[in-house]
């Protein structure tokens, strides 16, 4: 069986970090499926989906740790040609990835007490998101 | 069909990498599937999964490098609110995502010849960890 | 239901970045699924797989980032034993991943406009890189 859903979620970019594991969640309700697993993915090549202990500081701490990696004032050959300053924000998300796979047992996603499922929206600007949930099994 | 299990590794932790291929493998096996994808997950918010060439001279590097991106040593937010020392461990398991998915075929893993499945914990202490393998196809 | 293909891409190595979208799409046609997702992994312990926005000043971005976070120049232990001096694209591949899982709809990937499935080979010379693309539905 297959379920699948797109879903909103309005960030604030700059490696915005939102908790989206309640969205998840209800996807997997309204599909019945009890055993499988769900692709969180995000339409998009400035954003990123993974997981995180889900507290103010240590997205603080994430956040800063991108900035040092992949500045916000680096160089970019993508910003020079087309003039919309986000290249750092496509190699944010190109080197983290676009999604996640969750295994689902018994009707919930299969996660650590401390580990929720995050959009982290890399862009240089507030955007409204669109992430599409496939919820897949039995 | 869906078959899942969670399992148990017991891990050094500061980015200590483990060979988990044996027992994906198992899992396998024990589901009788085929042809599909084995959805492999650790629940926690401090590790990750990755694939290696599993030798010890590499696994050094890829610790190495960690240590150079994510030191321990780095001022952390996290760490401080929290005393618990372990804001790198978050932010490495962050940015390397919490799973990966591997594809089934003749009963056995898609892998290369010098590929290896690995958990990697990075968080600060030694650690029994659960990795949750979902695995899905016919 | 459950299709797999292995398929080979040419490529120039040192993270070269080639754009496999259409290679992907061909194997969903070919699949006659039309919900699910497809598992796009490749084998080997030198590649990875990721989105990104596929126009090449981008591209050059990503590659230069990847050389200052992991430079070819860097010491390996890995490199140092076998005398293959690849160590450095073992640790791109290890920290980036072997894979994504990309959503299908109506038999299509759900990818946003400027977002293409990209194959990374960070290995140290030109190679024919096999990858797997295993799609997964109904």
């Amino acid at each position: 069986m297959v379920y699948g859903k797109s879903l909103s979620v309005q960030t604030k970019g700059f490696s915005d970090i939102c908790d989206i594991t309640d969205i998840v969640s209800s996807v997997i309700s309204e599909s019945k499926i009890k055993e499988g697993a769900a692709v969180v993915f995000v339409t998009g090549s400035t954003a990123s989906i993974s997981t995180i202990e889900y507290e103010p500081a240590l997205v603080e701490d994430v956040r800063e740790k991108l900035e040092q990696i992949v500045s916000q004032k680096m160089h970019s050959r993508h910003s020079q040609t087309w003039g919309d300053d986000n290249g750092f924000s496509h190699i944010r998300a190109t080197l983290m990835g676009p999604g996640i796979t969750v295994p689902i047992t018994g009707g919930r996603l299969v996660l650590g007490t401390w580990q929720q499922i995050v959009l982290i929206d890399h862009d240089n600007r507030p955007r409204n998101r669109d992430i599409f949930v496939q919820i897949m099994g039995e």
